[in-house]
């Protein structure tokens, strides 16, 4: 099988991870039975510099029309308002449909920063919620007023919950077929909200989930809730505890940062953006132009994501191969990022990585 | 001076935190010239099961017409939805104006869950956002639809910066009066916001609170900012940093949260619900009907909130003697709730802080 991949790596250390990303693909065992093109596609604020847009029109469609699946990089944010700027990553969760954002954090032997081992997976609704970017800004009678739309669908909602249930099924299968590599026992899906304020909208996302969730697919799976304010003061006090936790995209963004924390580094945790068929890795850090161009950015968030991307592609063992061999670096401990209090550059934890696969 | 003060256990472990704020605000020490009086007021789940209303109108008058300041315990939210139910807190706020919710975050010597000095309070606006609870629902193509507003305002957000810069103010000339007391050396205000999503809504809240804090009154202040991910992601990693975190409500909601896991427990974290000359003490935790009527709910909490109305209230003799005595039951750590790994009792902790003031 032949895969097509986008490669966008956007801004900053984008640029420095993405490549990593490539070269991890390229130098997957021919045993896999895998093949790999790539197509270098353009985004990220530096794209809106030079042509005015963000997200060329070009990227979306070589990505529908071409592709597999795609590797995304970070872009920076302007740190003043620029009009006519807006997030490109954003838009293009849209503009394909990728409704789902996964973020799975995980500790391995030598990775936590609490001691208790953590494996919960973040799934993030993708599309909606304050994420619309409806605005509208007016005059009122004492200054200005702007408003925006939180909006939150049935149909959203639903398949959002039905992939955080698949997820915690499949997670449970790999959990039984490989016992020993997770402390996690039975299958649970939390859904996180704020129906105690947002009845309607937040309220809907509960329900929804609920009902999704009562299919008879997953009647193995535990369900549980939890109010956003509390979610987050659990994720610090007990983050061993949960195994998947579903929310509404704003939720999701701030809850996936904060379990990020927990294992000592956002270099670390990887996400992607799924929708039918198609799915783009993308490592949950930023731009960080602190550390730009140093060649010292921690490639394991991207490297993670490459394995994630492939499991929504349909290729699991090449993804178990990419996590053990990740793990195995980190485990082993001599080849890490500043990020990490070590030493190494990108291109040396890369090749380690490499070396282990 | 005689203080009218309202007090409004609500349900669950408000009806037994609340009496203590009480016998603390009675126990004060003659010296400090201040007197009590108190008027019971009702509120909450059980006030809306037995009238209809969670807020009944006498609540508010008296508040309005009486009193100086109140105390406010808990409510529980029904499980699931209950039609005509709304969360008397909010209201409250709203309908008394108290804009700003000022949660003060702090490690005594044997308090931390981190090991590092935490001294950070985050000022959170406290009247709109998504909680002006604007939401419709309608039927689209592919089932139901819920919208909600976020509002902003260029008013609300400049009250509440200009909150915030006072606090950090207020806070450097106590470090100044009793040094050795805090790590921190610096006053910051801290903004944080999503305007790389929300450009018009959290860039209004930025850019107001930005002007607010540019007076120069507060030229001593360092004024930052982080978008409300990153700065979950911070709080979590370097909690020791912060001073002043000024926020939407929401974000607000959250990150008091988050700040409260820090700390080691939600029992411990006061809050104060702050208008134009009035202010409602409110400990952060919630109703906890799991350890509700077993007389072993953490008082310190509105021991604290019973310290930070007064504060506001303009008696700060009175709140600095309360927080001492609570910082030396925590320090010398015999008397502990079981929230804290220790055995006493609401009452045994009560008294012993009592001892000590
Ligand atoms: C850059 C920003 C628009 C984005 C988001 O809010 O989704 C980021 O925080 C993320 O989590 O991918
Ligand atoms: C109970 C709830 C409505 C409330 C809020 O969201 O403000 C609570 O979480 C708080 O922080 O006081």
């Amino acid at each position: 099988r032949t895969l097509r991949i986008g490669l966008i790596p956007g801004d900053g250390i984008g640029r420095e991870v993405i490549p990593a990303g490539r070269r991890l693909l390229e130098s997957l065992p021919a045993s896999l039975g895998l093949k790999f093109s790539f197509v270098d596609l353009d985004a990220g604020f530096a794209t809106f510099e030079k042509t005015g847009t963000a997200l060329p029109d070009t990227t979306v469609e070589v990505l529908k029309k071409e592709c597999d699946g795609a590797l995304f990089g970070a872009v920076s944010s302007p740190s003043t308002k620029v009009a006519g700027y807006s997030s490109p990553i954003v838009a293009l969760r849209k503009r394909l449909d990728l409704y789902a954002n996964v973020r799975p954090v995980k500790t391995t032997a030598g990775g936590s920063a609490t001691g208790s081992p953590i494996d919960l997976v973040i799934v993030r609704e993708n599309t909606e919620d304050l994420y619309v970017k409806e605005e509208k800004t007016f005059e009122g009678p004492n200054g200005k007023v702007a408003e925006a739309i939180k909006r939150i669908s049935e149909r959203s909602s639903s398949r959002i919950a039905t992939m955080a249930g698949e997820i915690a099924l499949r997670r449970q299968k790999i959990r039984q077929v490989s016992p020993g590599t997770s402390h996690i026992s039975k299958p649970t899906v939390t859904i996180t909200h704020k129906s105690n304020v947002l009845s309607q909208t937040d309220g809907l996302f509960r329900e929804t989930a609920r009902q999704a969730l009562a299919n008879s697919k997953y009647s193995s799976v535990g369900v549980e809730e939890q109010i956003v304010d509390s979610m987050v003061y659990k994720l610090f006090r007990q983050p061993g505890y949960y195994d998947v936790i579903v929310a509404p995209n704003l939720y999701g963004d701030i809850l996936s940062d904060g379990a990020a924390a927990l294992v000592g580094s956002l270099g670390l945790v990887p996400s992607a953006n799924v929708g039918d068929g198609f799915a783009i890795g993308e490592p949950c850090h930023g731009s960080a132009p602190d550390i730009e161009g140093q060649g010292i950015a921690n490639p394991i968030a991207t490297l993670r994501s490459v394995a994630l991307m492939l499991e929504f592609l349909g290729e699991e063992p090449a993804a178990a191969k990419i996590y053990a061999a990740v793990d195995a670096n980190l485990d082993e401990g001599k080849l890490l990022s500043p990020d990490l209090g070590g030493k190494a550059t990108t291109q040396e934890v890369l090749e380690d990585v490499l070396k282990k696969l």
